[in-house]
């Protein structure tokens, strides 16, 4: 196939990845906030980045060094494409937020040159192009880049070669999640990571990850619910989020079935059986996080979102 | 209820834990070997153990060090039965063989008081019981008691408060497990095992875990095969076992999804698409036992069994 035209817009969205026991392997796709990519044909090789809206210049113009700009070349270069490439990205998600922002804006841009170049690459090659692109600015992991991509929940079985599973989502799960006006970037919530981790704590959250994978085949939502336990990683990153304790608190205590940090934080997220529920949740944590002297805002979500999109 | 006679006799199944990457979380029953209890009401109160049939007396006849005697008592006292209660235990699992021998010791001996007593215990009670009893000779974990009792493939989200998940056990799907002529102790096992765990190493384990529970739930036997892998627990193991990185190769050249040890080991188990191929993998794991200078016993059963039963 060739060029279906000469400019394509996609649109990825934003993730939760972790949630909670999955560190580095569990991601969920949101519905609402993401990033959107336009990217056109234009002379001369290799990948340009026009303009960037949103996030008031933090990011970098110079392609090698945006995850959109990465992700366009790889998927060029996996396509064998001598293109000249345009991107124009509007940034939804606030970078340093836990949403998969650095994610979002590979995925987009990578859908859209796919689509430019009439869909060479499958799912799986184009993951292999995002992935490319997280690897250089927060680590080599697809928690985010595999749900933003396939939409849903996925857990990845491995990066090297990618092995990426789709798992079930329980029917009626809804989704908050609280992001306060506070910057955690993913390098220092990395830095604050354990090198190693005690055997026996291992043996807890491999056993709340089992699970909670369990819960989402079988649909058992309290089960769910108390698998959102993690000692190992989000112990650690609440000390680096001002109130984040009491706001997970608040959206149990509010009726969410579990809640814990949004990737590397500082948004964090609350699962919830009801729409209601998720509302009263999303209260309960944004009134927590006031008291923590941060105002934030929330995104109330169904679970089983699509990934990206043409728009 | 009363007791519904004064003799009872109770038979528990083997059972392989850890599967790979679910290190004292997962568990599976097995059908054919198990351990066989005869408990009847004597006089007097308190648990004596009248006879030990099997392992050439190399098991505590006196009851509060033997786990048939320990669940035994602990079954009583849940129940705040004052009777005394004689037991005969048939020993059909070979101690120190990674098939959960203990385990099955115990459960067959407050399964059979249980029944003594006119089932005043459900099966969550029942279990602590028998966890009780594991607790005492190999550490507080429950991935061959659940299995024993309950049969199946199950996953302990918790011991304490207990907490146990029946996973869906995937159509056709045939276990084998072959146990060498050579005594590993649970003891010497669980002291080879590393105190701390790099994270990545983690990572990867939860990876591959949350990956073979989805697995089983859709039923996805590839998946299941490719993710029997373990970089924490099993290495360090193999190290313990004449051959044991050879038969676990032996098991996947000749067919299987995977293979890796049962429980603390020296067994090793491999699991298969079919009958078929499940004897071939037997084959070739003795065979490959036989060239480390190891004569061994397989077993072929399918892998979704019931548990505890009276006789």
């Amino acid at each position: 196939m060739g060029p279906t035209t000469g400019v394509v817009t996609a649109f990825a969205p934003a993730s939760v990845s972790n949630l909670g026991p999955g560190f580095d392997v569990l991601g969920l796709a949101l519905e609402g906030p993401g990033d959107t990519v336009t990217a056109r044909v234009v002379d001369g090789p290799g990948v340009r980045i026009a303009r960037i809206e949103g996030e008031r210049g933090a990011l970098p113009r110079q392609a090698s060094a945006n995850t959109a700009g990465i992700a366009a070349a790889a998927t060029l270069g996996r396509a064998g494409a001598r293109l000249g490439v345009e991107l124009e990205l509007v940034k939804g998600l606030p970078i340093g937020s836990g949403l998969g922002s650095s994610a979002a804006s590979a995925v987009a841009a990578a859908f859209a040159v796919n689509q430019l170049l009439g869909e060479p690459l499958g799912p799986a090659e184009l993951l292999e192009a995002c992935l490319e692109a997280e690897a250089t600015v927060s680590g080599r992991h697809a928690d985010n880049v595999a749900p933003a991509l396939l939409g849903g929940l996925v857990a990845v079985r491995s990066v090297s070669p990618l092995d990426v599973v789709r798992l079930p989502v329980p029917a009626g799960l809804v989704v908050v999640v609280v992001t306060p006006a506070f910057e955690l970037s993913t390098r220092t919530a990395r830095a604050a990571l354990p090198q190693a981790v005690p055997l026996a704590a291992m043996v807890r959250n491999s056993a709340n990850l089992a699970a909670l994978v369990a819960a989402c085949c079988t649909g058992d939502l309290a089960l769910l619910g108390r698998s959102i336990e993690d000692e190992v990683v989000t112990p650690v990153r609440a000390g680096l989020i001002p109130g984040c304790v009491e706001v997970m608190a608040a959206a149990r205590e509010a009726g969410a079935l579990g809640a814990s940090i949004s990737g590397a934080g500082p948004s964090i997220f609350a699962l919830c059986d009801l729409e209601d529920r998720a509302v009263a949740a999303a209260f309960a944590m944004q009134a927590a996080f006031e008291r923590a002297g941060l105002p934030s805002k929330s995104v109330i979500s169904r679970a089983n979102c699509p990934g990206a999109r043409l728009l």
